[in-house]
């Protein structure tokens, strides 16, 4: 019996499982948003994902249903739980991704390092906080927000009226997620798979690089990062997703402040683009990784396969012709780069691939990373 | 404009460009003999490589059309090659696999190293070529064989009475091939890949070991070879690669015999199972390397990612129950092992899968391997 695993969103994420699924020889299942996209090889069905019943036809006859994305509605995870349909990340864990006040309040409770916070549900407790933090604090809407979006660096309360005026109108209430802007000296990001029986295995800690609130690049390992750190990240790592119960790939998103300390910024319960490096850097990738632990098979060595492994994000992409112009151009100059691209239109700031180089030296490898990669930039 | 190759041809040698064409971005497009083949996630249509009308249906709108196998007629390939296709490797290099006696024959024209051999239209010739070494020779059908399949050992020429029958029966006449029984000490495979534009890139040369006719074990590069070896073994590989005309992957399979002389036994001009380790132990795996030959784009680098990878075929599978029931327990105990199978029902001695795994000791890469191989046998 071949293995079935359906996967509810049609991105690069998704588009990602494909390759490892079709080696191991599992079959993949894709419930895409609309036709032609980034996983639409891999598409057996064009749906909505916030309808249950759209949701329980797609997830008939696989042996587990993940995910592209953490955006499927809690009442549609809990009848595919109902209708006994294994779920993974299952609905208990993804309501700490899909809720970011939700989620600082468990990690409060499992003692995890993160940046103090608080739920503000009008703009005096805006101004408090403000108050209480030098003046100036990150204010983050609790839903739906990804890549920058649904979040504010203020400096006033009335920065964010407007998402006070929407939380009126939402007839759940509710409050938005203030957080003290921390002094980091620049972000990492661990990476953890966790099966249904408990067992995990992490990835080296990894320095991520932001650009407009969208990860440009990621170094793996995080350069200068002393056991201690590597240590302290798995740890959290590992906490949060046993704490949160999640299964399959968790991404937890960390500042290193100037004064050695590490905290939570983000989670994401799924292939996250600060591991697109394993792909092609480490003896199991992160989608292989995934698709091992939400089957609740035995999870791959994440070992490094080369000292560093830089990848670099295609944002945007040529603003003329395709990506595929550029092959040329940029496997001549670079025959070891990895290029990847997602099958996306070029559009400004929209992630359409990445490229990823291994190797012993970092400078080399990450400028032979750069360097390919701009040949698929305007 | 997305780039789009055609594959003729739906077995796994074709499955396993689907994720490298995935990850770069280029369509792949198969025309697969029936429903349900290992690469049928890529099948565009389902039909008879041997009627033109169909796979020129197939190739319109396709970049370009390579092959899974060697088996496509010439009229059909020249047909394709008259309407405009750009058919990669070509007809005219496709006639040396297609045809053992033509490929010996052109060999000797170029003056590489290979048995002797010669062309026997009856008995009679047989015995001749028999009488002359030894008594003992190796007899292949020109056409068609594979696996082991149309060679066979004969010491006395009756032995072939039968392919003589055959041969007498078919219109096109012709004879068959004989060839010196090489006492060889092992059998190597060199690869190459070439481009329209004539560039090339070789891999390293690596040991293959056969059973019953069928490669069951491959170790890269070969070990103990000394550096002439490898170079021999390469400049074999490119001068075949350019004097046949060859684009895409070659594979060269060699005698090494116990006078340290290299002979060429066999060509494949395709992917080949000799070089499925470079999918995990190369910078540029093999079916990567054949889509970007094929599409005339630059070559990938070839060079290991490890000292030693190790890639065991998986022949004939379990004979109850599928190859994933076996994942677990092969995971559960060789977490650097990369495990591949081609979604084919298992049958004694078939080829349905292979493992492939990289490290720096060879004794325990291949210990490694092997033992996780044997995971999927009965």
């Amino acid at each position: 019996m071949t293995l079935r695993v359906g996967v509810v969103g049609g991105g690069q994420l998704a588009r990602m499982m494909i390759a490892p699924a079709v080696e191991l020889g599992i079959e993949l299942r894709v419930l895409a948003e609309q036709p032609g996209m980034a996983a639409s090889l891999a598409a057996t069905a064009v749906g909505d994902y916030r309808d249950a019943e759209t949701v329980l036809a797609f997830a008939r006859d696989v042996d587990v249903v993940t995910f592209d994305h953490e955006h499927v509605p809690q009442p549609v995870l809990h009848a595919l739980e109902e209708a006994g349909v294994a779920v993974r990340p299952g609905a208990d864990a993804l309501r700490f991704a899909q809720d970011k006040l939700l989620m600082r309040a468990r990690l409060e409770e499992l003692g995890m390092p993160q940046p103090d916070w608080a739920a503000v549900a009008d703009a005096t407790e805006l101004q408090d906080f403000l108050d209480a933090h030098g003046g100036r604090a990150v204010v983050k809407t609790p839903r739906g927000g990804y890549d920058g979006k649904g979040v504010r660096v203020v400096s006033a309360a009335t920065e964010a009226d407007d998402w006070f005026t929407v939380l009126a109108e939402d007839a759940r209430g509710g409050a938005l997620l203030v957080e003290e802007l921390v002094e980091f000296t620049r972000e990492l990001a661990q990476q953890v798979a966790r099966r249904p029986s408990g067992d995990m295995r992490s990835y080296p800690v990894v320095e991520t690089v932001q650009r407009e609130g969208v990860c440009a690049e990621v170094i793996a390992p995080a350069p200068h990062a002393a056991e201690r750190l590597a240590d302290v990240a798995r740890g959290i790592g590992e906490a949060i997703a046993e704490g949160l119960g999640v299964t399959g790939m968790l991404a937890v998103e960390l500042f290193e402040t100037s004064d050695e300390r590490v905290l939570v910024n983000e989670l994401a319960m799924r292939p996250h683009n600060s591991g697109h490096w394993s792909q092609d850097g480490a003896v199991t990738g992160q989608f292989e990784q995934h698709l091992r632990a939400v089957l609740d098979l035995p999870l791959g060595d994440t070992t490094p396969r080369e000292a560093w492994s830089v990848m670099v994000n295609i944002l945007g992409g040529p603003v003329a012709g395709g990506l595929s112009d550029r092959f040329a151009a940029a496997m001549a100059e670079h025959p070891a780069a990895k290029i990847h691209t997602y099958g996306k239109d070029p559009r400004p700031g929209r992630k359409v691939g990445h490229v990823t180089v291994a190797g012993d030296e970092l400078d080399e490898t990450a400028y032979e990373a750069r360097a390919a990669a701009v040949h698929f930039d305007d």
